[in-house]
């Protein structure tokens, strides 16, 4: 590549929401830079640029970002039920490195800079449903207290005029390249079934989510890319606006698997009960919506998992 | 003092306001340890012991914090103004921190953690005025990021039932104690007065603040001390609920001091227009209300500066 060709590139391209984003890039005819620690599927970033490195170290984060047009920030260190055991891990390597990371795209001149955000963990459990933007925040874990100052620190870099950002507040993705341990319940539960496991649900099967598949959130960081109104938000929930609960999801697999054998477990007070987007601000202004349905997204999932988990 | 009596600490006790709580307490036969790096005026902390640490250091701190039942944190290594020079350090110092101070009150088996926020900088330009506690949150300036984060970790280590606080976010305290340089603007504009020096004014002298004496907000501090309701809100508001613009506050110090010569300077994005808080939840919950007359408050502000910052 070039050093003067401006590009895309994907912080965490080597995880799962990295991942289907450079593909997509690519298959689009973007030149896409890859960046991360390892790639769960190197196969799956054929056509990408692959730089590992270490997103602390600020001298490998500053050389991939030369000459970068969009910088997609899809990096966490830690999962929100880990966060809590580890709160200054999580401030000094996510808030402390994204803080380095803006200073670094402010440096280089990059254009805009997306960051995905979590709309499962920044509002906590006593909001309205589905949830706006503007609702309040009571976060009951620490990945949602940093994802929150992350958003807060991008607007002011905004208001002072230094950096262009858009937050997409991400509900739970879902999809190939999802990794079964502590990235998402569906690549968990459907990586159980295949292993002829017992399926694992937290609590009586009651606590909702709001269940978004990968290309849909793909579209959204597109359509962030794209946003060409000064005046517009720069903070959008990405969601299906559609709430499911585990026991929903567990039933809806056994119309594509057969029956499912479940194991209970005792709730977590990390999850809130309800979480739930409203997405019309995205559709408003992102001119983007939810285009997978729901039984057909998890057919795929559970046909990729079938396909490449099972036989790696 | 003997290792199993209980007593407060106040992190920060050589500050303004941790300067003008000790006397309180002191006065009030409570045992109190003022913690912190220097204080401004030794002979004011007669009657407390006085710790010289660093809040950095965990040493330092878990021995100030043993048998402690009430703890104040009054500590902030950057101020709003610089803040946005040094947000790694403000995160680094104040966020990480106070995690630290959090683990340790838990560590010790402190009863209550109150910590003092910031009433002017949380809340941001678009908000309702007078501002309720529970506004949107778009803070123009670290300091306001990180005492929102804060926030939302003690929130989480109540609701985990590790640790009980309370969050006063003291709008624009001014009094005896206070430093000119860098804390307020009333310290700063009467210490030019004494001097014969022109007053500064930041933009064109309509920016509006929510002024509280001193000793109310000692009043605060102690009221969430005997806070001894579990259902009430760990969150409170506290100003004098009045706006005044600066022209409002040297039209005051004028009538005290006699003419006074003003030095307009630009106007800084950091300062929120109008920043006045509602204090209705505090008069409720804390049976707490402000006493102090504005101009009663300005004079004896006035009286303290003339009588012991110029004769230092």
């Amino acid at each position: 590549m070039k050093n003067n060709t401006r590009h895309w590139v994907v912080l965490g391209g080597g995880g799962f929401v990295g991942t289907n984003l450079c593909r997509r890039l690519t298959r689009a005819g973007v030149q896409v830079v890859a960046f991360g620690r390892s790639s769960g599927f190197p196969d799956a970033l054929r056509g990408c640029r692959w730089v590992s490195g270490d997103f602390f170290n600020t001298d490998d984060l500053a050389a991939v970002l030369e000459n970068a047009e969009y910088v997609v920030h899809a990096i966490s260190t830690v999962t929100p039920a880990k966060s809590n055991e580890l709160p200054i891990k999580d401030v000094e390597e996510n808030l402390i490195g994204s803080l380095r990371l803006i200073h670094l795209c402010i440096a280089k001149g990059v254009k805009r800079l997306i960051v995905l955000s979590s709309g499962g963990t920044v509002y906590g459990p006593d909001v309205a449903v589905p949830t706006q933007e503007d609702a309040t925040n009571h976060p009951l874990c620490s990945y949602g207290v940093v994802k929150l100052a992350v958003e807060k620190y991008l607007a002011i870099y905004r208001h002072q005029g230094l950096l262009d950002s858009v937050v997409l507040r991400v509900a739970n993705p879902y999809g190939p390249y999802q990794q079964p341990k502590g990235q998402g319940v569906i690549a968990a539960t459907v990586q159980k079934i295949l292993l002829s496991q017992p399926a694992e649900i937290w609590g009586d099967g009651t606590v909702t989510r709001d269940y978004i598949y990968i290309d849909d959130v793909v579209d959204a960081i597109m359509a962030a890319a794209r946003l060409d109104d000064d005046s517009a938000p720069r903070l959008y929930n990405i969601g299906s606006g559609i709430g499911r609960t585990i026991n929903e999801v567990i039933d809806s697999l056994c119309k594509i698997h057969g029956p499912i054998e479940v194991l209970r477990q005792p709730g977590r007070t990390l999850d809130v009960p309800v979480s739930v987007l409203s997405i019309h601000r995205a559709q408003q202004f992102l001119g983007w919506t939810p285009r997978t349905d729901w039984q057909e997204g998890l057919s795929a999932t559970y046909g990729w998992f079938s396909e490449h988990w099972l036989n790696r």
